[in-house]
């Protein structure tokens, strides 16, 4: 039972607390390579995705579900370092409401853009841009829970780790292939393996039920106030849009790629 | 020039300051049946929908954009009553990152259910105990872009007037007819109205893209925890669900609430 036995860190100016802290910063998670996810539920998924888990924190405390102690200990006797936090310090790590207690430092897994082979019945999406985190992790979620096969992160200052756009994901970061690469950089991928580009705006010239998907293709998704970049309108096959009733001009940019995937994904499976 | 002065205010203990100030709480908003809302857009969209509005707020140092400026001042001499705030005292006013300057209370704006006389093509929405603010004005967003006749509002606590929900709902709440009932009100409301009740749920027996929808109908959306309530399950005529890949067990609501939304909206256009 005391094989690696966890430390008690309680005070702020501890060094082992502010390297956690620093990886609520885009700066401390770039410098690092590393990014926090706390909750239960997303440390088992990144167990079960074998994401690549650096050490733990957690505020025994808070950690009552039977479920995510006996968790804990399991990483703890498998040999995953960590420590133990005080209330206070635990709850500066966390967006959460209601923090669980058990959290984990993982490594950022990039897959690199020369990898992506895609194939005959790929799917992959290009988000570009997104403005917020929040968006950004429920767009991940849905791609997990429609098929997707890669993600492709464009623009300078992609960030899947934040930590609202972790939180927003609910676990799916650990299941998808993420290349990050500039709007050039994927046009030219795409077209070199004859993929089938789509992208989304408000004045896109085709209804998107008008739109028959084929295999590989990959949809583009751009900034919630810009769009997508003139590189990716232009590398685009079709520009497609959702049709609005009412004065609003747009939807929300997460509602709007729910929509897009769940008829792609729909072609794809026959409904 | 001169009629209708704005007085400037800059004491946070101005009671003209906290009155604003109040509408932010729950309880303020119950109390005197206002909200707030701010933003050149939401002004806008307010004036465009003939939203009763009380009264303006403004801090001209931030009013740069000659819309919002021209549109501050028609208010103004049509009589609309206001006040000028020091940035510092605008600022506490706002979740917006770059408050715009020109913000407003308005009248929370109930339709009474027996008012409420489905015609034999309406469409209605029926969102119960959503727990995000977010996502319960994006739902009501991708309402009104659906062509959505009417949303109740489901449940003890439900307050769209909630600052988050009428940011993220960008306008769409003006032009909404909103009921509040129990969730027992809205299944006789449906029920003696011939309206198809169609609930959501990851456990429902329909793929959702089997469904034929009819009109009159009524989606209904539940807490993203709980789901819906056994009243509201029982009362419907089917439960569906959206298919799903991957390790995920959900969506999010909002994105779950849009893909059905627009699948009503395609079937309706003939799309």
């Amino acid at each position: 039972m005391h094989e690696n036995k966890y430390c008690f860190v309680s005070k702020a100016h501890d060094p082992r607390f502010l390297t956690l802290r620093s990886l609520q910063t885009p700066q401390g998670r770039f410098r690092t390579g590393l990014y926090l996810i706390e909750g239960i539920r997303h440390v088992a998924r990144a167990v079960e995705n074998q994401a690549p888990l650096q050490s733990l924190f957690l505020d025994p405390s808070r950690l009552s579900n039977p479920y995510g102690r006996r968790l804990a200990r399991r990483l703890r006797k498998s040999g995953v370092p960590g420590i133990h936090l005080s209330p206070h310090l635990y709850r500066q790590l966390t967006l959460a409401e209601e923090p669980q207690g058990i959290g984990a430092v993982v490594s950022q897994n990039w897959v690199s853009l020369t990898d992506v082979c895609p194939s005959q019945t790929s799917f992959s999406l290009a988000v570009e841009s997104i403005d917020s985190p929040g968006n950004l992790g429920t767009i991940i979620r849905t791609a997990e829970a429609t098929g997707v096969n890669g993600v492709f992160m464009i623009g300078q200052n992609a960030d899947p780790w934040e930590p609202a756009t972790v939180r927003a994901s609910m676990g799916s970061l650990f299941s998808q292939k993420l290349i990050r690469c500039s709007a050039h950089e994927f046009a030219e991928w795409a077209r070199s393996f004859g993929v089938l580009i789509v992208g989304s705006s408000p004045t896109g010239l085709l209804d998107y039920k008008a739109l028959h998907w084929r295999w590989p293709s990959a949809l583009m998704i751009g900034s919630e106030k810009q769009g997508l970049s003139e590189t990716l309108i232009e590398a685009s096959d079709f520009m497609v849009r959702l049709p609005m009733m009412g004065r609003g001009d747009s939807i929300n940019a997460a509602v709007a790629a729910g929509v897009l995937l769940y008829d792609m994904f729909n072609q794809r499976r026959g409904a």
